[in-house]
């Protein structure tokens, strides 16, 4: 039986998206990507509509893949200005996924390189190889928001 | 024909609301107060599911009192612990209102202190004082969260 881990980099203009499906036992076969991609909310909108949209689209996102666990980065501070904005965007993630009553884990940035990379300190470039590399994918997974999400769900299934 | 203005202060464990009718005309009567209190959510409960409580009571709330306007605090900061929650809190807010489309004004404490006292650095007590001054309350509103929750619908009405 396979486990299917959605993961989600929360953001306001841009939400990364990644959803896997890992396999019961290791030895049997290998973690297998399902789809990745983000939602996208344009700047000019009022944010009240931009939350709205990222409200819907992630529930379709769930409803469609039904994931069984969802994996979140853990808040830290970008500049100032972003904080709020990711913030409020993050909330409107947390009440979504509290609707589904989805079993959720949160990890820092430093727990995601470690877990992919062996190092706390990676940089962008070693930790979106190694995401290609577990998921057998030939290419680096774009935008850069949705390979941060498949990272965050590799996480999950490295730290079982 | 009266406005209906609901002022939301936004929080995590407490988000204070007050509702007031105001006339059309300054000169015919004198604005009203309709309801106010607050939306409580215990610390030691998950934060997806104390944004869920906020979702449901919020919607709750705007169904009963249908508001022709909504005014809500303008974000600045606080401790940074808290910082983060009420963001979060306000993201979802800032949904709730985006979808039932009603019209948003922010006003940041300097603004709703000036409208009621003349005087952008007085003091909670003061600001207090003027609302239940202006609503005719015997009383100033307990708790705190609903009493500024008014002071910034009253603050909408001043700037008419």
């Amino acid at each position: 039986m396979t486990t299917r881990i959605l993961g989600i980099d929360p953001g306001l203009a841009t939400l990364g998206f990644g959803v896997i499906d890992t396999p019961a036992q290791e030895a049997e076969s290998g973690v297998k990507v399902i789809d990745f991609g983000v939602i996208s909310t344009p700047a000019k909108t009022p944010v009240g509509e931009r939350l709205c949209t990222i409200y819907d689209d992630l529930h379709s996102l769930i409803d469609q893949f039904q994931p069984d666990q969802v994996v979140i980065e853990k808040f830290f501070f970008y500049r100032m200005g972003n904080t709020i904005l990711v913030a409020q965007a993050r909330g409107v993630v947390m009440l979504v996924l509290a609707q589904y009553q989805l079993p959720l884990t949160e990890f820092t940035p430093a727990q995601v390189k470690q877990a992919l990379t062996g190092y706390g300190k990676a940089d962008k470039a070693e930790v979106q190889q190694a995401v290609a590399h577990e998921l057998n994918l030939d290419q680096i997974p774009r935008p850069d928001d949705a390979a941060d999400a498949l990272a965050l769900a590799l996480t999950a299934w490295f730290q079982r």
